[in-house]
Parts: C-alpha cells; sequence; structure tokens
C-alpha cells in the first residue's frame, strides 16, 4: 500500500463545454465506465470539485475550445451557450463535437429552431414569426390573438429571455428589454407541459427515448418532474414517437430533451436542449440507466442502456437557494431522514433562488413519489 | 463563465484509510451529498483517479494516520490492515475512528472474533481453536475430524491465509506457509454461503440489515452474488437476525459484513468485515441505498437509507484480469451491449487474476440477473 498503483488507461476521454452540475453528473457516471472527463470552465466549478479535470477557459475563445479538445476523444455540452463560429472551426479542424455545431444550433437560436420545426419538419409548434417591432407584434396578434408570447432569438434559459405581453404597451416593453429581432409565438392555453428525452449514438445511429415525464414550471423553470408523466397513454405515446422522430431528423449525436405542451388533444414542441436536462435528472434514481451515462455513451457511440423505470412512480424537484442566503448542505442529514429520499448537491454556493441541487424518489404511484421528494426539497430549503 | 466560481463548503469531509475501489465508489457516493472524501494512500490509487482528495502515506504509520484525521471530520477504512495500535493512539487523541479500534479488530484477528463471537456472545461459530503445532491440529481433529480448516491469525483475505489440511502432513505444510500460532476450524459441509450487510450509525444506533444475499466463490473468492439470497424466507430471516443482533453486540459504528456458511439447517458465521464489501456491490444498482452511501450515512452518524431491492432479483459478478494481461476497459463497449448490465470498472491496471472490477445486473429473478451480469463479465474478460 505504499508503493504508488498504476492506475489503468481510461476507457475515454470526454470533454465537456462547461463544468456545472450537468458535467459533474457526467463525471459521476462516467467513473464507473473507466471514462476521464476534462471540463471548460473556472477554477471551483462543480464538475471540478467532484473529480473531472479541468481545463480553465471559456465556451466563446477558440483556443480555449481547441485546448480541451486536444485533451480528449469527444467532445459535448454542460450548456448552450457555446459560440457558433468557434465550434464550426473546431469541427473544421476535425474535432468530433457531438451533437454537431448545426444540430446545437436548434437549442441556440430559438427562431431558427422555430423554421427548422416547424417549416422543413413539418413538425407541430405553436404560430410564430420574427418581429422587429411592436407594429409587427400588433399584426402577429390581429392573426393569433394576444396576448402574444415574446421570445429573445439566443441566450434565454430557466424562463429568462420570455416576456408574455397582453397589448401593445407591454410588447414595447418586451421588445426593448429582449432586443430585436425577436421571436414572438401564439399563447397556447397549456394543459400540461411534458418533456422526452431521446439518445441517439454517434455512429450507430441507435436511439433510445425515456418515459415521458410531466414538468411542473414555477417561475418559467422546470421545477418538478413526475415520471411517468400523467397523461393518457395515447399521448403519451405520440410524445415518444414525436422526440424519436426529431432525434432522428436532425441526425442527432447525443441526447436530446424536447419539451411540449398539450393543448387540448394537441402536441406543440416548445424548447429543445441539446445535453443532459433538469427534466431528465429524475432518471438518476429512476431509470435502469441515468441520462448522464446514457449521454457518454451516446456521444462515444456505445450501445445505449436500457431506459426503463425501477418503479411504478419517480419524482423530482428542484433545490434553490433560500431567500436567507443559508446553504442546504447544512440540512443534508435531516432530509435524509425521509424514507426513499436521493439528495444531490451540485457543489455550489447557496444564493437565493440559485439551482443548488435537486431531490429525486421513488413510489409506488405518482403522488408517493413527489410527496417524498418535496418534503425532503422543503427541508433542504430551510422550510420545514 | 469566466469568472472563479465560488464552491459550496462541504457538508462533511471523511477520511478513508486506503484508497482503493472500496474507497473509489465511497467518494462517488459522497459526492452527491456534498461529502469530500481524503483518503490514505499512494498517488495513482483508484479512488484518487475519481476525484477523492489524496494523503499520501501508509496504514501503519501513525503520523500519516494523523495527518489524515487532522483533514476530516470522522476516519473510517477501505480495508483491514490499519496497524491496530496506531489506530488506538489516534482513538486516544479524540479522533473519531468509525468503527473504533476494538470494534475493527474482529476483522483483524480472526482467532480474537472466533473468541468474542463464539465465547462471550455465543453467537453461531464452526468448532475451533489456536493451534502451535501439528500435535494441537492433530487433538483438534481427533474431536472434529479431518480434514481441518487452517487460517493464518491475521493479514488474510479473499481466500489467501486459508489452507483445508487432510492430514498430518498437510497439516504441517499448512503451518509452515500460515505462521504460527493459527486458527483451526473445524471443516463445515457448506450448502451454501451467505452474506449479511448490516449498517449501525453513530451517535443514533440506528440500525438496518440489507436483504441476505447468496455469494458464489471462485478460489475461495466472493465472485458472485445472489440477491435475494436463494434459500428458505425462515432461514434468510435468521440471518437476517443474527447480522442485526451482531452489530448491536459489537456496538458498530459503520458497515458489517457478515459472511455465513448454511450447512443443513444450521447457519455458522464465517468472516466479518468491517468496511463496505463485495457482496455488498450488488447494492449499488440493486437496491434504493448502495452500501457505499450508507456506509458514509453511518460513520457520520446521519439517517439510513432504505434497504429495499429496486427488483425482484439482482446480481453482481467480478471482473478479474484475463491471464493474457488484456485490460478489460478496452471491452467495455462490448459489455454494454448486453442489456440492462451496469459496468462498474476501478481504474487499475490490468493484471492476471486482479480484481479490475464488476457487473451488476437487475432481473425478474435470480437466473435472467445472473445471466446478464455473467455475460458482460465475461465479455470484459475478453471470453467472448
Amino acid at each position: 500500500m505504499s508503493r504508488v498503483s498504476a492506475p489503468a488507461q481510461p476507457t475515454a476521454r470526454v470533454g465537456i463545454i462547461g463544468g456545472g452540475q450537468l458535467a459533474r453528473m457526467s463525471h459521476a457516471a462516467g467513473t464507473p465506465l473507466g471514462i476521464e472527463t476534462h471540463v471548460l470552465d473556472a477554477p471551483g466549478a462543480p464538475a471540478e470539485a467532484a473529480g473531472a479535470r479541468l481545463v480553465v477557459g471559456t465556451a466563446d475563445r477558440l483556443d480555449d475550445l481547441a485546448r480541451l479538445a486536444r485533451r480528449v476523444d469527444v467532445v459535448t455540452f454542460d450548456h448552450e451557450h457555446a459560440d457558433r463560429a468557434a465550434l464550426q472551426a473546431l469541427a473544421a479542424r476535425g474535432v468530433a463535437i457531438r451533437p454537431g455545431p448545426e444540430v446545437k444550433h436548434l437549442a441556440q437560436d430559438k427562431l431558427h429552431a422555430r423554421r427548422r420545426l416547424g417549416g422543413d419538419l413539418g413538425l407541430p409548434v405553436p404560430a410564430f414569426t420574427s418581429v422587429q417591432d411592436v407594429s409587427e407584434v400588433r399584426a402577429f396578434a390581429a392573426a393569433h390573438g394576444w396576448p402574444v408570447v415574446l421570445k429573445a432569438i439566443s441566450g434565454g434559459y430557466d424562463g429568462r429571455g420570455v416576456r408574455i405581453a397582453a397589448d401593445v404597451a407591454e410588447a414595447e416593453a418586451a421588445l426593448a428589454a429582449l432586443g430585436r429581432p425577436a421571436l414572438a409565438e401564439a399563447h397556447v392555453a397549456i394543459d400540461t407541459e411534458l418533456s422526452v428525452l431521446v439518445a441517439r449514438a454517434a455512429g450507430t445511429g441507435e436511439s433510445r427515448a425515456y418515459p415521458v415525464v410531466e414538468t411542473l414550471q414555477q417561475d418559467g423553470i422546470c421545477h418538478e418532474v413526475v415520471l411517468p408523466a400523467r397523461v393518457p397513454g395515447a399521448l403519451a405515446a405520440r410524445a415518444h414517437a414525436l422526440a424519436l422522430e426529431l432525434a432522428e431528423a436532425i441526425g442527432l449525436e447525443g441526447l436530446l430533451a424536447v419539451e411540449l405542451f398539450v393543448a387540448g388533444d394537441e402536441l406543440l414542441i416548445n424548447e429543445l436542449a441539446l445535453r443532459p436536462h433538469n427534466s431528465g435528472h429524475v432518471t438518476l434514481d429512476g431509470c435502469v440507466t441515468s441520462q448522464f451515462e446514457q449521454h457518454l455513451r451516446a456521444v462515444l457511440g456505445w450501445p445505449l442502456g436500457a431506459t426503463r423505470p425501477v418503479a411504478p412512480a419517480a419524482a423530482m424537484v428542484n433545490v434553490l437557494g433560500p431567500a436567507d442566503g443559508s446553504d442546504p448542505g447544512h440540512r443534508v442529514a435531516r432530509a435524509l431522514a425521509v424514507e426513499g429520499a436521493h439528495v444531490h448537491l451540485y457543489g455550489k454556493a447557496p444564493r437565493p433562488g440559485r439551482k443548488l441541487g435537486h431531490v429525486t424518489a421513488l413510489g409506488a404511484d405518482a403522488d408517493a413519489a413527489l410527496d417524498a421528494a418535496r418534503t425532503a426539497a422543503r427541508i433542504l430549503e430551510g422550510e420545514r
């Protein structure tokens, strides 16, 4: 035990643009498979604290991206903010970026995504148009009614970059805040929001979708998830098929989360994420293969894992930084007293409203799972 | 993304004596709970490669143990080889060592364990005695018959330090190899081997046992595990109760694996391990809370997790270094094509016969789970 151990060679080296909680959980999923993860981020990033190798740099500098790429077999993503031109330049040098820059662009440019999905691919999306000024918003509203949903074309996430304008005055203010052009969309009377996670493996094209989950939003953020979604089986089957069709149509290499609106009998595509997604955290303890392991397998072109649930129901609840600035980590032992609650902290310093972790729980039904996860999350947030 | 992130303070710091695969998997289990792990070992240890903090040193030097202890809230174990006197000296300085040196000694000194369990505690163990020379072995055999099992009193594990002597000549050779005194035991006609894992939390004394598993040995090493054990329910219930009784009787703080022989209707205690155990790897994907998370929760005095299985059956099969010296890591993608197989590699350089990883699988029954785990393990070992 005193001699230097000879460690094994890694089975693969994966570079992740961004070292946040998604990269942290990807690192953890890769360790048992012998995968070494390298993340591009600043010192102290959540993935680094868990043991991922750090490459100091930012996602908008080609030199930084190239330094990451030199260390790994394949480059993938923790977030949507990598610079498109830099990714294209990197791909032109022969670096394996998965998903590729053009596919990733679907999550970076909302107008482009709407045109591609609703236009070329003929998939169901809300009515939309590009607007430069309030007269164009008024014209759109004349056809589709008020309120109008206005979105920044790029840079928005977790509800940021989205405004709902009830009239011309609100549209004016929204455009000023969001920048021009903006994306205008018909406001959908949403009954339920769903999310479908689908993986498609590089090279082989093998694809697998997870069971459709129901997402419960809070302030525009996916805050709670129930697996499986409490919707009719036929509707879930349509959502499942739609996600697989989309993955195939765009030539996905990696992981895609498709967020969907249910409005009456209608299913409309809301947002896409081209990376592991908050709505997929429930797979960590709820499915045979977690989204993080599946993501690594997909970008490496390895066989995909089983996506079936391990319990009749599972739930996920986010843990946000409490208003008093206190650290949920101080309450972890108390939260673990909730039978069956799995606590996942991200190693991030507390700040009010910041996503600091999540809790998952299995259950005999959705209510039982949701109740356990909510109870533990509220203890972590200091509410109990 | 370019600024330095402020990481959270860890929820707890746990020091592990030894940085092997058990510490590696403990580190992975601790990350979502915000626990920071520090391991005492040589550079390149499996836990270090996964992201645990390394303290360079050995388990037989008090100074090294003290350096580890200064960095953490509690000290625990990856193996059985820590020096007893050094642990006692450390405990005398007020360091929280869990389990404590006297409890740990039950896994370090087989004669002491037999006397404590079979004598003071009146628990079922094979007939045994201490032997200095072959005349004492002969006297023991006169009472209990040949063959006699001879064991090194300390230092043995994974079948090392155990000889079965059919006669006086073999006993003579065994004693020469094992050292004197040795432990002599009656040879048990084993029908089945079982293992029960029990956790007991420091401070609170909360204890929970996992479902009883069946262990299938190969060359004296636990090589395959089936959960739950294929034995009558009443027998499994006795084994379960015995492990909980033992944990309570010794004042366990942490994790205890009790290996048991089934001989007819009789249940006999074979070995104890005071740490996570190979027979508990099946809990990684097979139970709500893995043995690694449970171990951390127990030594920290946190509430224990649910131990129930997540499927009707689960199995675990070791991955050993192939005779040709090749690295199972090169075959990981092929092994993942086995539906439902969870591959866990330890990051250790290949050497023939060396434990390099394991595979777990869930199933509708033991045969299905075992078949999937075996198929993947054999692919990793290059046999298919």
